[in-house]
């Protein structure tokens, strides 16, 4: 097959997204091997306030990252020291397997359409791994043996932030730049200050994952847990009408730049196995995908002719290319099929509707949960994490929280304890379109159904009225939910219900779930959360402009609007900014009441600080 | 004085922006002059549904406005035929109610700007009208009495949009498109249905407002209180850095196109008195001032200059030309000055600024708390709402629900009896900056500290470290004090705290806090909210493509998102779109799901509809 090279466009603008901000690393005390990336912004002041950092290699200006090599295998040390695997030759690639019938229909398609989306990914092709002897090479089998591994080690700094106190909870102290509200966080469990210990515990627990394909060693460790910082994915993929490799590649980095902490890859036109190959090799955050997806091009696109063989073989080939973790959606039963016909909305996960479909046409149970413990089998020897899928969940305000939702929530939880059984890790993921005041019941019935397994949940889009602005609607729901509990928010797009998200709308959704996820650490009162809200207010009330954009998620934004009515160099060292103009600045206005207050204080201090002063 | 005419910008764009829609007018009942105005979506399924509607005469075909003559004075003849009202020759305006020394300074300046921003508004001056003897012409005087006027009943027609039976509450019928659920609304007493006594009786426990100068016969009915449709206000207004007079009235025309229910005028440079002139006889809204702004400009931009009698003339200034409400900061007093000193962010609110630097310089209360009953007298003469300002609302997560802040609610608290005491309608401003988890503190504070008094807050934001998307950080926490009992939402733009908003963000604000808006009042339970939710997911489900763009808040960017991946006229029929392709649609495989349960169904009627089918 001949094939042309895919030219990746010029992605320097990447690297300029973060101004006065340093790559710094902290070394891991109980691995030698574990270095920890963190982003430290330099502000005017002298601080340097330290941020959560997913770029991984392609945010160091140090590491040469070649899209066309794939990133540095970081963790590959570390799973083959442990010793509990071994290579193996893996399966070949089929042309289906990329949505041909040949390799010769394949070659035409790519001619025909005159693109060029059919390069293999032309860096070192590492044979697959698996767990040897049958062994579970899960965080969670590890966890379970009291062993603390890398993964468990790194995630602890990462989550720190790499500082090494605990903060002050009180209210009190409001000089303080570590000053945090306590916060309510609803009976979660979070610490001070998170040890490698705590990690361990709380994947030993189920109540985190490490989601870590061994196949995928290029991936930073990450946890998804409730007693962690809220987490938040990005969706990308092409579909049948449009996108392409590069397209999606892009997509990928562009999210890491903007902060997120997994990426799923949901495509599900052709040449999805190559697009993923590329994703995998130049991610360094966790891939998630819906194997269903691929498994239905292989059946032709018939639900019909979906079969437990060409499943498990869309499992086997994902799990040897490295994908972290899978949707399932073997919670839609048979039984709950019929009462999504009295909805508003029937069925809106793609994968639900698939499965209904297949059960309806067989009259047979679901076979992913006939499966089950088959596909428990393949997770635990790739560790793969479980993200049990929500096919029934609501698609609209009017079916929130209805039967077909919560009896599925219920299998879910029946399904987490077979997978634990397995030493499989596990999420669940969530709805969907969900009024407010049915998001808390929400929550707490996942806590309960399902053991505490972490969720994962898409929104909830809090009404139905404003598609163009879902990322808006369902930001509100996602920041609520994450501060109920929710481990994981995946985002939504501006282009949700409406089309497919350019990368403006990804870099839009990516931001508005940045702000839920945060505004979540800040309820719950995550320690050492409020640190960069303090320091941005602290820079802004002080007005150093270039301070507060640096601090923001988007500085170049920030900069850009200040810049659109105050362009001038000048205004950046000025105490007013065009919204009040120089005379109505309250900033302004309140340092010159301070100075009176002070004023006052000394002229009290001279006349000898008596309360009562004599008469003269 | 030789003036310019102002050339106002072809406006034709705003009246596309709602396509497949008709203006519908309600009659009233008590009152044959009402007449309430609705917006008509027509669907093509046939259903007429029917949404609230800001945008007044301008959002009739069949009204020629004019913005050089001004709305018709919709409401003169109730007020006229009240009786307890007269015209008098009002207070002339003066060079410094436009910030000069003189007029012929001001034309001097003009020229020298080569703009054209002092053309005096063109159209029909009526004198102002007053209160006759002394007496109270407020709606809440008028409720206290036991009557319904015309405002109240048009009220409760808006509030109903038009609908005249109940709605189930149930949650089992899922097939109705009235289905609602039924809501948690934290001790609200929100009826089944408005009636007009309904509204009297809010109005006169002082639970409601209807802000409805008498000098602003222009404006239609519209209610702030905790029992209604959660209400949104936005900002507009020139500063000294730019904008003009045609700038304003386009942005006020903008704001209620999109859903604005009031809107401030925060003028503060030059031109403050012609400016709002322009925007009050074009509004269709309450307009709101902070009269302290204009007041400073008359003492020359110096707070410590400011006087009572200075304050007092400005307001009678805008009481004149029609002012719906007032920000009077009368809370701020000298002993809670020194609690601000130890803050993150010190005093962020400007007129709180300007009153703390004042009392600093006098060493006296706050001139705005000593002159209160002063300020109810002049209220109550043409029913102008005090909108009790928080001179002290946070700035920053790290300074939410402190002393100071909360010190001066109990202070607004007392103000709030004391304005009821002289038949003046009141509500209450809120923050500002506050993290999740202390929001439904700070409700519950002002529904206790202040007796019911409607809230009115800005945002709150729920972390302050994204600038450039404050409507996304402020959506969530709008969203969640509205669901928890706040009756207006103050927007916010993607420019707070970086400049001043352009057309563009003044949409972005807008239509993010109908969102927040929309939100609580589907998580309240507010009868028939959801129902435009159903129909627009019914149209989502049903493929209707035309039917969701035109039932969403944006028509047209919901259109044009669509179309940016499948533009031709045939992807509005198909039953799929870019998303997922044809082949992936869940919503298509659910219908295929749907004929398969219907097909069973039938078998089984065939069959003989029993249960257990005798062996053969």
């Amino acid at each position: 097959m001949s094939t042309s090279k895919i030219e990746f466009k010029d992605s320097t603008y990447l690297d300029n997204a973060f101004p006065a901000s340093e790559r710094v690393y902290i070394p891991g005390e109980l691995h030698r091997s574990v270095r920890v990336p963190l982003r430290e912004v330099l502000t005017r002041d002298g601080a340097r306030v330290r941020v959560y950092d997913t770029r991984g290699p392609w945010g160091d200006p140090d590491e040469l990252c070649d899209v066309r090599q794939g990133l540095r295998p970081l963790r590959l040390e570390w799973i083959v020291d442990r010793g509990d695997t071994a290579e193996y030759e893996g399966r070949a690639v089929r042309p289906e397997d990329n949505g041909y019938l040949s390799f010769s229909h394949a070659a035409h398609a790519a001619q025909s359409q005159g693109r060029v989306h059919l390069e293999s990914f032309p860096g070192l092709k590492r044979p697959p791994r698996k767990a040897a002897h049958g062994a579970a090479v899960t965080q969670l089998a590890y966890a379970r043996r009291g062993i603390i591994t890398p993964e468990m080690e790194f995630i602890a700094i990462r989550e720190n932030l790499g500082r090494e106190q605990d903060y002050p909870a009180s209210r009190d102290d409001r000089s303080d730049i570590r000053f945090q509200h306590a916060g309510e966080s609803f009976g979660a469990a979070i610490p001070k200050y998170i040890t490698p210990e705590f990690v361990r515990n709380e994947v030993a627990r189920g109540r985190a994952i490490i989601p870590a394909n061994i196949n995928h060693p290029e991936s930073e460790p990450m946890i998804i847990g409730r007693n962690f910082l809220v987490k938040i994915n990005s969706n990308i993929g092409n579909s049948a009408i449009s996108s392409s490799i590069e397209d999606e590649v892009e997509k990928m980095r562009w999210s890491i730049t903007w902060g997120a902490d997994t990426v799923m890859d949901l495509s599900t036109g052709r040449n999805i196995h190559e697009t993923r190959e590329w994703i995998l090799r130049n991610s360094p955050v966790p891939i998630g995908t819906v194997p269903i997806y691929q498994a239905l091009e292989k059946a032709g696109g018939r639900p019909e002719e979906l079969t437990w063989e060409m499943y498990r073989d869309t499992l086997i080939e994902q799990a040897e290319q490295g994908v972290d973790y899978f949707t399932i959606h073997a919670g839609v039963l048979l039984r709950y099929i019929p009462w999504t016909v009295k909805r508003r909305t029937g069925i809106v996960s793609r994968g639900g509707s698939i499965l209904a479909k297949w059960c309806l046409a067989h009259h047979q149970e679901n076979f992913l949960y006939t499966h089950f413990e088959e596909i428990c089998e393949i997770m635990r020897a790739y560790d793969i994490s479980f993200s049990l899928g929500d096919g029934l969940r609501p698609g609209s305000i009017a079916d929130a929280n209805d039967d077909a939702q919560l009896g599925e929530l219920a299998t879910l939880g029946e399904l987490t304890k077979i997978a634990w059984k397995h030493d499989c890790q596990v999420m669940i993921e969530g709805p969907g379109h969900v009024p407010m005041h049915l998001i808390k019941e929400n929550m707490d019935l996942q806590l309960k159904l399902t053991h505490e397994a972490p969720f994962y949940t898409l929104g909830p889009l809090t009404t139905d009225i404003a598609p163009g602005y879902d990322h808006i609607t369902s930001a509100i729901g996602a920041a609520m939910i994450g501060w109920y509990g929710t481990a994981m928010l995946c985002y939504v797009t501006p282009k949700e219900h409406l089309g497919l998200p350019t990368q403006k709308d990804v870099k839009d959704g990516v931001i508005a779930y940045k702000i839920a996820a945060h505004a979540a650490d800040l309820a719950k009162g995550h320690p050492g959360a409020q640190e960069r809200d303090n320091a941005l207010s602290k820079a802004r009330f002080e007005f150093r402009w270039e301070d507060q954009f640096n601090l923001s998620l988007d500085p170049t934004t920030a900069k850009d609007f200040h810049d659109e009515t105050l362009p001038q160099d000048g205004a950046k060292l000025a105490h007013f900014c065009s919204m009040c103009g120089p005379q109505f600045c309250s900033m302004k206005i309140t340092e010159e009441v301070k100075e009176a207050m002070d004023q006052k204080s000394v002229e009290f201090l001279k006349a000898g600080a008596e309360i009562y002063i004599p008469e003269s």
